[in-house]
């Protein structure tokens, strides 16, 4: 008779934590979640104080790891999206333009984030080697001793729970981090922004003919965005033609806004098209009754500790929202996890001797940190750039002036699409340098088969080719210049 | 009648909780320590596992707030030191040479962690509205609600404590900044430098005649250093004519080092010195039976929360030891804070009705957030650039050319000593824009007043003036040059 399969257990019932469940059991593990909240398929659940955004903008890069551990579930997911070909940029007149976030036509998909929770728990669920426990909460791990304390917080009691491998995937407040701190020497950043947010509803228009659909009230394949420089109001599409508006500001600036007449002159003045289509009453109700959310960026590592536990998603690297690729990250995590831990050739099905490690896991988990951290260092420092670009330099001619530079040079010297779009089996891993030229949007939007850290080294040299490519052009200029004033000199002498 | 004093409660009983507890029952208010840790008085205590190293280089800044709130107990502090004025270097053949600290002859001072720490733990046990509590470990605090659960190890009961003002002097590891951080946006920053430390101890030598007193193996007015580039030896003396080594190496380097005959040849390769005068017994004996430590580096804002809390030391500010200003910026913390609630006129007698804010209270800890960040900052961020500076730089001529210079500078354009060094209650707060030039070294270690911020600023003026300087050398020379040459041609063609 063979060992019985090793015991995962993961932290978190979140999209991340029920992607790494799946693969985990894919590779024969036996699964457990635990998720202090409850179950948020059930009724009484819904409608439940959200502590996150309600919206998600997926891209290739959380596609692609849906699809490689779950692809029905990637199927699912796109066709439940609403896609987004561009910014749509708001002035304080109501003029709109449209920036297209790709020149080929490639887009990102607005989604909202309890539908693809839900259904990666639906697949958990069904899934006969894992379990789903709601209302567990972590109390204490021992990492060594291969055990967790637990609450049950519906009956008030704890329980030990043993397990050979834990993923914490329970997001920015992290308890399994907590835990993992205490047995390793870990460098550990949190910095909160000094913007909050806060989500405001723009509800469907009226049919176009009685008796007939709802309508979308704005474009509903744009990103829209109303800058302001010092602060910013977005709006995503949903399936339903609401749209989810979120305004990022100063703590400062919102508590200025105290007042009904106030807050509603505030929007008068600053997003007066959006003011029209929200209502009101429906934008003070939203606004004096919804939360004020923190932005925080945390940064970690390493992010595991021999072949016990690992933390993925918010966990390791939560990110300011600006670039749109938190959950995707977190997502494309799990992916990475699951290429190293198949070509470890990682074997659920072997026990190691009591206190001893799986050297292949141990292996995997430290090749997870070495080669991932790099790209989420990138990639959280992209998001916190793009803080500025999005509220702030979206609307200056340099950023339009690059942007339409680096699409003309992209149009000369790369393929139309990623070579992956269509044929998401066939994108390498470990990834490779890219040929061509891309902006970088386009890479860290559409193309996972290059890690942020080549993105970030790619941007960096065609950055270099760019400034030398003018002072080349100067130079070039200056020395034309140069002799055509010699020759209009020596005609002079003749 | 009057009001009772309200409560303040420290937690730890390290030199900073102390002095902490001093500072406030001098204002008036009730006080209670509570410590985790056994009594380090009682002879149970004695000699168990050190978390921290025994030695400590005390210098003008931690004088200056012992002196401000205890004067007796800075005067037993400096008769119980050994003054050690500038750094002995030893290089691999054994030759010797002495950098003093300062060119007037001023020293830091070489004294036993636990001589200070007893000190001030006998002022605080013997001053009537001082209670101390041993072995009672923080669970939870509720800033709000004014109250905290700790446990009382030696009954293994828990017990809920009301207070008003809460001081977190807990150290690196601090449970009130984690508490903190529940109710605050706290940006916060840990980083573990790849060093660890051991100590080694340096017996003192034989008597000079029989029946005499022991003497010092090396010359006891110096802090002594072995920079081997990637690693250090350093040693401070002690009052018993012993000398205290640290051994300051990459993790990498350490895990080398496993047999005997490998750690005596690495030290005959790197320390032969230091070896014959340890003894090849004796430092087997430290090597394998000493813990190895990690050396860790913290930031943190805010360091309040309302009028309910304040971090000192440690659990604020943990900084790596290169400067030997870890333990002297942690006692001016609490002169910091003495000050600020004495020029916000804190009254403990005041006591705000239930659930309201002491506004003055509130007031002092947010000026302390605000002026002592940037200090804090400045000082750790100095002490990580030591860390390159005392097991490198030291041996370079470039540093010795700058410390040349500056000492030159100095005797130009500055008075010869600090203008407080003799009156301590002159000492002006907050501090002011220093005249003269003033080495960095001096600055930090000897003009406590100065702001570590000034400092900074200070030291980034010299040095524009130093670049200014040899600019301007560098023209007047090739001017010169050039003026002799004219003068030359000028004759040739005469």
């Amino acid at each position: 008779m063979s060992d019985p399969a090793r015991k995962a257990v993961i932290i978190g019932a979140g999209p991340v934590g029920c992607l790494s469940a799946i693969a985990l059991s894919n590779m024969g593990w036996e699964v457990e979640i635990y998720e202090a909240r409850p179950d948020m398929r059930l009724p009484s659940s819904k409608g439940a104080a959200q502590q996150r955004s309600i919206n998600l903008a997926i891209s290739p890069r959380g596609i692609l790891a849906l699809h490689a551990i779950q692809p029905d579930a990637a199927d699912r997911c796109l066709r439940a999206a609403v896609p987004m070909r561009g910014r749509m940029i708001h002035d304080t007149t109501g003029k709109l333009s449209s920036q297209s976030y790709d020149r080929s036509g490639q887009s990102i998909k607005s989604i909202d984030r309890a539908v693809l929770n839900e259904d990666l728990l639906d697949v958990a669920s069904k899934t006969s080697n894992v379990k789903l426990f709601f209302r567990h909460k972590v109390i204490a791990i021992d990492f060594d001793g291969r055990t967790m304390q637990l609450e049950d917080m519906e009956s008030k009691s704890n329980l030990s729970v043993p397990f050979h491998f834990c993923v914490g995937a329970d997001g920015s407040y992290s308890i399994v981090r907590r835990q993992l701190m205490r047995v390793t020497r870990m460098d550990y950043e949190q910095a909160y922004i000094p913007h909050e947010y806060l989500e405001l509803k723009m509800p469907a228009g009226p049919p176009q003919a009685p008796g007939g659909e709802p309508t979308f009230l704005l474009d509903p394949n744009h990103l829209h965005i109303w800058p302001r420089h010092s602060f910013m109001l977005i709006a995503l599409p949903n399936q339903d033609k609401t749209f989810t508006c979120t305004l990022f500001a100063p703590t400062a600036e919102f508590d200025k806004l105290t007042s009904s007449d106030g807050i509603i002159e505030w929007f008068k003045t600053h997003f007066p098209d959006a003011l029209t289509l929200i209502g009101q009453d429906a934008l003070l109700h939203d606004f004096k009754n919804n939360p004020r959310s923190s932005l925080i960026s945390i940064k970690a590592k390493p992010y595991h500790y021999k072949d016990r536990v690992v933390i993925l998603g918010d966990a390791a690297h939560s990110m300011v929202p600006f670039y749109g690729q938190g959950l995707n990250c977190g997502l494309e995590d799990v992916r990475v996890l699951y290429c190293l831990l198949q070509s470890n050739n990682v074997d659920p099905l072997f026990t190691p001797v009591e206190g001893a490690v799986d050297e292949s896991l141990a292996k995997a988990l430290d090749e997870y940190t070495e080669t991932r951290h790099e790209d989420l260092i990138t990639i959280s420092d992209l998001a916190m750039d793009n803080y500025t670009e999005m509220r702030h330099s979206v609307t200056t001619p340099a950023y339009l002036f690059r942007k339409n530079l680096d699409n003309l040079l992209s149009s000369l010297f790369s393929p139309p699409t990623s070579p992956y779009a269509n044929d998401k089996s066939g994108v390498p891993f470990p990834t490779t340098w890219p040929s061509g030229w891309l902006p970088l949007y386009t890479m860290v939007t559409f193309r996972p088969d290059i890690s942020y850290a080549t993105v970030k080294r790619k941007a960096r040299r065609q950055g270099e080719i760019l400034s030398y490519a003018g002072w080349a052009t100067a130079i070039a200029t200056l020395g034309a210049g140069a002799a055509v004033a010699y020759t209009f000199l020596g005609r002079l002498r003749r």
